[in-house]
């Protein structure tokens, strides 16, 4: 059986990264993708699910007998021109043209229509949906801040014992400049301490204030297909604590964003989490400390 | 289908680790988990694995359909009466009289078991065996010590926000006493960074030196099943790390050791990986600092 077609536009993106993350060859891979997931999915019906999630509505795709993982009926638009707009804006460097929520809603489609397609394609897949996630992500962040992101950086050595230390992506604006230290993941759920223990480490290394720590996730929803439901799993309590006693992070981004963690904007301590479509609109003004 | 045998007397230990994991009644529920799996698995064929991991080998149980995940040769032994042995030892407090390495086999033969068993059960149920892991591990160490876990703890309170942190196993064996914060995990992969990273929230809010960080984890090894491989998924370089800059563990414990985390043992900076047979004898003489 050939690999279906949006695994071989896939393949490509991947071979892309490898040389850069920061390239027009990006936004075409990009579109080629969004595009076969548009034709994939706009064939296939919707089912709507049980919400737990207040104000929040759900639908899964299916061909009958496979299901897509939940997609939040309010943030999602199929509508191809939106990303064509967005393709203009970024071209001609006018992003703030577009109102952040319809920004919101062409990331987020273009986000989750992937996943759906993999979920629909093959199940079992848990690796591909985060991947591209992560290219997704790092393509738009570095096309804002104008600087290819790194995924690794150099340990200070004494007895010759570490060289480089793995990392999520770091975009580094310059000396003087920001730096920005962006692990990028579908959910966090129970391991949403890693965020915090990357940043502790990176600040451990290199110093506090060096690097400002802007994770962006996707979602946080767990669709529960045979019961047909949808809830999210969001522990605030337990991030506050990350918060105070491990690590600061600047920012916390979602494409689909949790109520219990946008609540955490008005509380102590500081911990703002924002729609990812904000992102492109303050973060010039974002500063360490 | 009535639910299988060993799922309900999972169900019961499970019942019983609510009332307590520090009591003869969770003998008798371990017991009984274990004749079952040693009578299911009595019957299975074994496959032997093409391994990666120098110096061991595995092999995995096979219906002729499903398998098991992979399992160390010259760990298993299930010898049911090695089992009779250890209860007889720990009745009479003389645990130190049993060899480490055969206690390690035992150890290793009643953990890995159950899990190859709800391999082959329900291969999708990757949550009981994890769920078992931890009552198996909080058992056996609660015996030691002498005293019921707690998995929470009492947060400082400035204006109310937070009363109670969630937290792994936490063995408190009273005033100026050894307290001992007990991960337990069946491998850590790319995430062993949440060790280190719930250490320092233990670290931050009652003090450096409080509580020993000793996870005690079954394995690193990655079964895949098509290939009829074996490989063990080990990151040394980053773990020094985390304990130079997250935070300091006193001991991790491993049932299945993996020989490149064994070798931190002799590097820099100080970090002990023991097998968990080990704990038994030096518990008692373990300090903070």
């Amino acid at each position: 059986m050939p690999r279906h077609e949006i695994y071989q536009r896939f393949d490509a993106l991947k071979q892309q990264a490898k040389i850069g993350l920061y390239a027009p060859a990006n936004t075409q891979m990009i579109d080629n993708i969004y595009s076969a997931c548009l034709s994939t999915l706009g064939v296939l019906s919707r089912e709507n699910l049980r919400s737990s999630v207040q104000n929040k509505r759900y639908f899964v795709f299916t061909d009958g007998t496979k299901f897509s993982r939940a997609i939040n009926a309010d943030l999602y638009n199929p509508d191809y021109s939106n990303w064509l707009q967005l393709q203009d804006a970024m071209k001609t460097n006018t992003i703030e043209s577009i109102d952040v929520d319809a920004l919101s809603r062409i990331l987020y489609t273009m986000a989750i229509s992937f996943c759906a397609c993999i979920d629909l394609i093959n199940k079992a897949d848990r690796q591909t949906p985060g991947s591209f996630f992560g290219y997704f992500v790092a393509y738009f962040f570095a096309w804002r801040v104008g600087v290819e992101p790194q995924t690794s950086i150099q340990i200070l050595s004494m007895d010759d014992e570490h060289t480089r230390l793995p990392t999520d992506y770091i975009f580094n604006l310059g000396p003087k400049q920001r730096k920005f230290h962006v692990p990028v993941k579908l959910s966090t759920r129970e391991r949403a301490i890693m965020l915090w223990a990357h940043q502790k480490l990176l600040d451990g290394v290199y110093g506090i204030d060096r690097f400002m720590g802007t994770p962006v996730l996707l979602t946080e929803t767990k669709t529960d297909i045979p019961k047909k439901e949808v809830s999210e799993i969001c522990l605030p309590d337990q991030w506050k604590l990350y918060q105070l006693y491990v690590a600061k992070l600047k920012r916390i981004y979602y494409l689909d964003i949790p109520a219990p963690y946008e609540k955490l904007n008005q509380d102590f301590p500081p911990l703002i989490v924002k729609p990812f479509s904000d992102f492109f609109q303050e973060w010039s003004t974002l500063t360490p400390s």
